[in-house]
């Protein structure tokens, strides 16, 4: 597989092309960012944990038979993936009352909801990512009814597998953001990235936090909380 | 009926019991705000036009079949309603994109909506009344999954028979806001207040505000628009 030309540039990632249409090329980058791009910092070693987190995350969710757009790791910072067209959904799925959610809605943060909660926010950075209601994504035509229900069953479903994987490692999965995306055949498969900087990970015996809310809210050392995630995982240790 | 001890002060009415315990005595104020209380005015004759403007309107309604709390007009400025329990949800339609919805979503304010759409906000000033899935619903215990249904399903007939009453007079229903209350034999009826303050009301024909826009971004005089609209329901004129 050939990398070729740039095809996009984020905030955490580069997507290139290959020489086979049907793969792009992901290369994560050292940046931080926070609250829609205000907060922003270098931080070397980032991009290789998220990496190395993600595609573990994608493997062992693939044995749990949830598809995603992952194919393998290329390098500690690179991973091929197939390409999709992203549905233009942030779609969040809450265990516990945390960050944005707690402040909009005055539910103190750390209180654990009846059950899991799945929003969906318009992937729109102009606008903000807005909370959407299902009526507003049909409106936007950005899925169809049905689409979004299937979003929603899937979000559930990555949850439960999530939440079990995790807690398994002393971890309690607070919340997270998926993305989905179209492949070729129209299937809706997981797609972009779940790490630290997607999901709230608190240490579940000290609540120590384990993800990317230690870089928005000055905590601490962020690689250090994202090696123990890596490490946790069972994954390549630079410690 | 007597008028006894205020029970309550909001932004734009002020409640006093009655000695029924069935019922509250309702005071207009001129008192007019945007933007969670941070624009203010004092508007004379904005307290007569909205008691004149919502007796009629529920007036109209209840010949439709649709039960509110109101009970008679009192005088110029003050009614008499059913004492109910508010649900503490603002129940928001919308026929066309215009304000908030425009801005948040992106959807150029004018444009009609494929169909009419059912938001609900949490009656809660110190949030700034945050736009609410139905799942936060639940959580916060602000009603139950079979209210929140019929809520909508109100909130949807309201809107078709408020939608033809104003068509009818020349003027185009853009969006509006209602709140239920429960009444004492745990029926959900129609409470608040429906008028150009809950309302956006365009002139058919040039578009015209005829509605608190006028105030929110100083687009002329308030009680003139409100005038028009009294004078269409065939209300008592004071010009």
């Amino acid at each position: 597989m050939e990398k070729r030309a740039l095809l996009y540039e984020g905030k955490a990632k580069r997507v290139y092309e290959t020489d086979d249409a049907q793969f792009v090329w992901i290369e994560y980058k050292d940046s931080a960012t926070a609250f829609n791009g205000e907060k922003k910092a270098q931080i070397t070693g980032k991009g290789r944990l998220n990496n190395e987190i993600t595609s573990l995350i994608f493997s062992k969710l693939e044995r749990e038979g949830i598809a995603s757009h992952f194919v393998k790791k290329l390098s500690e910072t690179e991973q091929l993936v197939k390409k999709v067209k992203i549905i233009p959904l942030e779609v969040v799925v809450r265990n516990v009352a945390a960050g944005s959610f707690s402040k909009r809605l005055g539910i103190e943060e750390g209180k654990p909801l009846t059950r899991p909660i799945v929003e969906f926010y318009y992937k729109d950075d102009d606008l903000g990512d807005p909370l959407l209601i299902e009526d507003h994504i049909e409106e936007l035509q950005l899925a169809r009814k049905e689409e979004v229900a299937a979003l929603k069953y899937k979000a559930l479903h990555v949850n439960k597998v999530l939440s079990h994987l995790f807690l398994e490692l002393g971890i309690r999965l607070i919340d997270f953001k998926l993305e989905f995306g179209k492949d070729a055949e129209g299937n809706i498969v997981l797609a972009d990235e779940i790490s630290p900087d997607t999901c709230r990970l608190w240490d579940a015996n000290t609540s120590e936090r384990l993800d990317k809310d230690v870089f928005r809210r000055d905590l601490g050392n962020l690689t250090e909380a994202y090696e123990k995630i890596l490490a946790r995982l069972g994954g390549p240790s630079h410690v």
